[in-house]
């Protein structure tokens, strides 16, 4: 995952944007005049600048009764577990996304499955969207972001190093529905 | 929905970015050192502008056998019948997010149930999550971004009058999984 305007905290850093995308003038914060919320408007053009939530797409690959972990070589969280994810680019889709994220920072080849996890991370402004995904062969080469991709049967997950709280929701679900013998779509939040 | 950089073909419009948010200097586009991708970077400060799909988040409001539709009073497709949604903002969950859309659009009090589809519109840089929802009653009070609310039964749809694809797909889903009695989520794209 790439850097983000995220504070120390893990948290969204509100009025970061001072100057206008369109013209380079001062912004102010105010509400539009059809809107309910303060906006960063541009003191000289006008333009309004919205901030939203963005997504992070990833996969939970299988391989037999094994996961595939990647251990992460960036900051946040470096050292610690996270299942293959980063951010959704324009020009892709959610499934897409993943995809390429997977490829980046496991150098893994899979079979993308169906979604499988839609979790809020309000305080960060993200929305992390799982998919299931098959691994074909267990050879990884993972990117510069992963020191080392490697699998892991539930009895072995690192629980107490997994880097984000997204990720170890999406674990316990899988290996829930896995018991169970299937698998549905699990939405909610994390605080 | 509020107004997003799109153009006249609903397209994302990139390279809007022409000044830094940070210091107002000019931007230029090119690859990070540790990226792949252009971005549009300061020319002055170094400050990096990340640029990713958002999020519109909405319902399919049903009342006994039928479903709210709102009519657009706003562009694009004003006249157009459509799903109350919108942005999702910051410091809300895509359901919280569908539940306001609901009462700023209809008006209506609602209990929000299960997410139930998850549409790319990768030519627009947005996803589209509709939640499904029980009305509490049918007195609706529709705002200024609404023309009417109304209830609709399956075949009083205007099919030819609705806003958006990702719209006619959910209400296309909604039946479908009515008559099947049982719902579950549906995750795609459209074109």
């Amino acid at each position: 995952m790439m850097p983000r305007p995220l504070n120390s905290r893990g948290m969204f850093e509100p009025r970061r944007i001072k100057h206008c995308r369109v013209c380079g003038s001062p912004v102010a914060y105010r509400v539009p005049a059809d809107d309910n919320r303060e906006r960063a408007i541009c003191t000289s053009c006008g333009e309004i600048h919205y901030e939203n939530p963005i997504n992070v797409v990833g996969t939970v690959p299988v391989w037999e009764d094994q996961v595939l972990l990647c251990k992460r070589n960036i900051e946040p969280r470096r050292g610690l577990w996270t299942l293959p994810a980063g951010f959704l680019e324009l020009g892709e889709s959610t499934a897409e996304g993943a995809l390429r994220e997977t490829d980046e920072e496991a150098g893994a080849r899979i079979t993308l499955g169906e979604l499988f996890t839609v979790l809020n991370v309000v305080r960060a402004g993200q929305l992390h969207l799982f998919y299931l995904a098959r691994l074909h062969d267990t050879r990884f080469a993972p990117g510069p972001e992963t020191m080392e991709a490697q699998l892991f049967r539930e009895h072995e997950i690192p629980w107490d190093e997994i880097a984000f709280r997204t990720v170890r929701d999406t674990l316990r679900h899988f290996f829930e529905d896995r018991r169970k013998g299937s698998f549905s779509v699990h939405a909610g939040d994390v605080a």
